[in-house]
């Protein structure tokens, strides 16, 4: 599939993906058409896509497998389906916290700060264990960061059309308004001194943001300074070392195990 | 750096790759010379590798770092430092067995058998999880499945050289000769049924092994249908799919902490 140099559209591509944006559409984006290809009419999923599609009036165009390969496959798997929308609208943080906040719905509210992860593939993995483990945002800078692209879209496998993502200038002006409204702000790192808590050790309290940093350099100084916990993962290896798309997934599931237990 | 065309020799790039790669040295590879840029001299890890090579009688060549860079960065970040070894060398299962299990020092011993896990990135992922939490060795099949290369090696942020790598023929055969040596087989699965056991419900028991599937594919039924135990991690989402790499990180996490605890 050809990638648009044209900044005024993108291409989603694969049926979860599609199928999380005609039903969800956490980025709000326009759809302008979905391309299909015949061979994938028959599929549930797909089904569901053209019912909803043809509900919002969205275009579709379907062409034989054969055809629909040679043109838009490209080495990529676009698994014979992919709409073509406006580029990702990234959500409002205040307008969100003031639907959600003190709210029963938002009473057990968890999101992720990003700061300074920059690998495409950790953000579009995070986008999905955010989702997998009911935590419904990601904070990212504007500066230094990974931003949504259709690399991350490919990576979150839909994911990304479920869970809402905030773009903010200064994340230390952000983490004190979150903690204006009550949150509570747990930090990652490698570190062990006893200012850091065990991850196993942690009760988390609610609504929470958990920092995330990048591999190399963890979490800034200036940010770690502004959260309540600092949180270790205990490593037996001789490195002290983890994937930090992995470290969230064990952090968000640890967090979603205790609130499971607490029902 | 140019990748090697002649199979006789390969590149591991990276300080902390090279630092495992002369100290541990778990695919037992001939290291035939370490490339150094003499900006990183001074740096402690390093001299650690210097002194290591000189025990050892490798040979290490010094360039200036413009010289060095210009010859061989080429886009992919060798951090002043590569090594050029023999290939990989996969270790006996058997072996390894034989001096393992029984023993004291084998008594929370833990493998992964991967099965069907085709993408790099994930197998790379997942013998770094390894190496984090404490399992010793992952058991591949000869077909149909990533083996180690230059990437997986990269990816592995140098827990390839911790870990052992075996590769078998047939992953069922190996898991029935597993049973017999009294390992507990564990499976992983998206499914949920009462057969099904929900991870935080476990109690591990050791030996064991736990087999990882592709992540469209899940494990295949011959494979699960000789498990002990079929595990599924809890997800909130909408969409139930998890990155194999952080699965296994989440289980990893899980069964460090059940053996911490009983400690």
């Amino acid at each position: 599939m050809a990638e648009s140099k044209d900044k005024n559209y993108e291409y989603v591509s694969g049926v979860n993906p599609v199928h999380s944006l005609v039903t969800i559409n956490a980025g709000r984006r326009k759809i302008y058409k979905i391309f299909l290809s015949r061979r994938r009419k028959k599929d549930l999923k797909v089904q569901r896509i053209i019912a909803e599609a043809v509900k919002q009036n969205i275009d579709i165009e379907e062409s034989e497998p054969t055809r629909f390969d040679n043109t838009f496959h490209n080495g990529t798997s676009s698994q014979g389906i992919y709409a073509m929308v406006s580029p990702y609208n990234y959500s409002d943080l205040n307008d969100f916290l003031d639907k959600k906040v003190g709210k029963k719905s938002g009473s057990k509210l968890r999101l992720i700060i990003l700061d300074g992860v920059t690998d495409v593939g950790n953000f579009g993995s995070i986008i999905r264990n955010c989702h997998a483990f009911g935590f419904e945002g990601i904070i990212i800078p504007k500066r230094r960061s990974a931003a949504v692209n259709k690399r991350v879209s490919n990576i979150s496998a839909g994911a990304l059309e479920e869970v809402k993502i905030f773009r903010e200038v200064n994340i230390t002006i952000t983490i004190k308004a979150l903690k204006r409204r009550g949150f509570w702000i747990y930090g990652t790192t490698l570190d062990i001194n006893p200012q850091v808590k065990n991850l196993d050790e942690i009760n988390f309290s609610f609504p929470m943001a958990l920092i995330l940093g990048s591999e190399d350099k963890g979490i800034s100084r200036l940010v770690s300074s502004n959260c309540d916990i600092m949180i270790s993962i205990k490593l037996s290896g001789r490195m002290q070392s983890l994937n930090v798309s992995v470290a969230s997934g064990i952090i968000l599931y640890k967090v979603q195990e205790q609130i499971e237990r607490r029902i």
